[in-house]
C-alpha cells in the first residue's frame, strides 16, 4: 500500500518536476541529442508523454476488462516521427499536467485489492496494475533524471 | 486532401470549443445527466479526452507498425469509472489542448499517401488512418454539440 | 444455402481426392519442387492439411466466441519446417481423412444463419464464417488442381 | 533433454492407446457422462484431438515467429457443439492418428535451443514452447486415464 503510495506521488510530481527540467531552454538545446545516438531532451519530453498516455490506457483497461491485451508500441519509431522531433514541448507539458491529474484521481480511487488484475502484454505476458504503475512511475523519474543530469553535463 | 484538412480543422479548434462550451458551469450543473440514462457534462468531457487518447494512439500505431492491432475500449465502464465521475473537467480541458496541440503537428506533417495506411481495430475489421481521423474528429464533435445543445435546453 | 453445399462437398470429398491425386508417388517424385521457386507435392499435402486445421479452428473460434481474433500464420515458414519436407503424406492422408469428417458434421449441424458470424483475422479484417468456408474450400481445391496438373506435365 | 523425450513419447504413444481406451465401445456407452455434469467418452475423445490441434499449432506459431500471440480457446463451449457430441469417435481417431505422427517428427527435428522460444497465450501470459509440450501431452494422458478409470468404474 505505502509503496503504490510513492509510485502515484511520484506520478503527481512529474509534471512540475518535468517543466522545471526544462525550463529556459532554447530550441537548439532541446534539439542536442543527449549523448551519441541517444534522443534529445524534446524527443525524451515527448517520449514521456506518449508513455504516460500508454500507461493511463493501460490501466483503464485492466479495470475495466478481463485480462484484456496491453499492445506494446515501438518508442523508437515513435520517437522518430514528426511531431516528436518538431512539436513544442509547451504543448507536452500541458498534456502531461492534464494527463497526470486525471489519472492520479484514478488511481487514488481505486480498491486495494485492484493492483493485482493483470492484462496480457503482448511482449511481456502478464502484468499486474501495480507492474505498470511500478514501471511508469520509474520511467517517467527516469527520463527526468536523465534531462537534468545532462543540462548539469552541458552547463545549461 | 481538403476532406483530411477539414476534420484535422475540427481536431484543432476543438480545445478552445469545448472550453467555451463548459465555460462556468457549477459543479452541479457538471454533474446533472444530459437526459434520461445518458451521462452528464463531467462525463462526457473526461470521455471526450479518453476517445481522443485513443484515437491518437492508433493513428500513430498505425503509421509505426504493419497493420497493428488497434484494441477497442469500453467507453461505457470507462466513463463510470472514479476519475471520470469526479476529476475535475480543468484537468482534461488542458490534457485536450496538449494532445490536440502534438496530434495537429503530427498529422499535418504526413505524407499524403499515410492515409489508406491500415490497422486491425478487434471489433471493426481493418480501419484505415483517415477512418479514425473521420472517426474521431466527427465524435469529438458530435459531443460539443451535444453539451451546447444540452445547455440551451437547460437555458444554462 | 446451396453455395453453402457445394463448398461442403468439396471438403468432404478433398480427402479421398487427395489420396488419389498423390497414388502412387515415389518419395523422390513427392520432393520434386512443382516449378521454380515452387513447394514439392509433399510440401502441398502437409501444407493442405495445416490450412484446414487452421480454417477448422476459426471456424469453431467464430461459433464459440463473440467476434474472436484469427490469428494469421506464415505459411511459407511452416512450409520449411522439416516435418513439411519430410513427413510421410500418409500421415497427412489419414490427419485430413479425419478432420475433415468431423469437419463436415460440424458444418452441416449449423443453422443458416451462423454463416454470418465473424471473426476478425489479424491481417484480413473482418471475416465471416461463410468466408472461412469459401476461402478453405476453394484452396484445398486449388493445391489439388495444382497436384494434379503437375503431374500431368511430367507424365507421372 | 531427456524430460521433452518422455513427453514427446507420450504424445506418440496416444493415438493407440486412445484407440485400445476406447475399443467396442457402443454408442449408448460412448453417450454415458462420465459422472454428473462431466463430458461423456465421445466428447472427451473429440475434445482430445480439439486440445492437441491447438498445441500443434500453437507450437508451430511459436517456431515460425517472435512472441506471437497464442488465442485461446473455449473448451466447454467446443465440447457442445453438435460434432462433439454426434460424431463417431473412428473420425478422431484417425485425425489423431496423422496429426500425433506429424507433431512427432516435428518435435523430434527441432534443436534443443528452441524450447525455450516463447509465444504469448491471452489468458496464461508467457509459454514457452517447452510448456506447451508439457501441457498437451499431460493432458493428452491425463484424459485417456480418465476414459480408462470411467471404464473399469462402469465394468465395461
Amino acid at each position: 500500500m505505502a509503496e503504490q503510495t510513492s509510485y502515484i506521488e511520484a506520478i503527481e510530481r512529474l509534471p512540475e518536476a518535468l517543466r522545471t527540467a526544462v525550463l529556459g531552454l532554447s530550441d537548439k538545446q532541446l534539439d542536442t541529442p543527449a549523448g551519441e545516438g541517444k534522443w534529445n531532451i524534446r524527443q525524451i519530453t515527448h517520449h514521456i508523454a506518449d508513455a504516460n498516455i500508454n500507461a493511463y490506457s493501460r490501466m483503464k483497461l485492466i479495470m475495466t476488462e478481463k485480462k484484456p491485451i496491453l499492445k506494446p508500441y515501438d518508442q523508437d519509431q515513435w520517437a522518430i516521427l514528426t511531431d516528436s522531433k518538431n512539436a513544442p514541448v509547451e504543448s507536452t507539458l500541458t498534456l502531461i499536467k492534464g494527463l497526470c491529474e486525471r489519472w492520479v484521481v484514478f488511481m487514488r480511487s481505486l480498491p486495494e485489492t485492484s493492483w493485482t488484475r493483470e492484462g496480457i502484454h503482448l511482449e511481456n505476458g502478464k502484468m499486474t496494475l501495480f507492474d505498470v504503475l511500478k514501471l511508469y512511475s520509474n520511467h517517467g523519474n527516469s527520463h527526468l533524471q536523465q534531462i537534468v543530469a545532462f543540462r548539469q553535463d552541458m552547463k545549461w
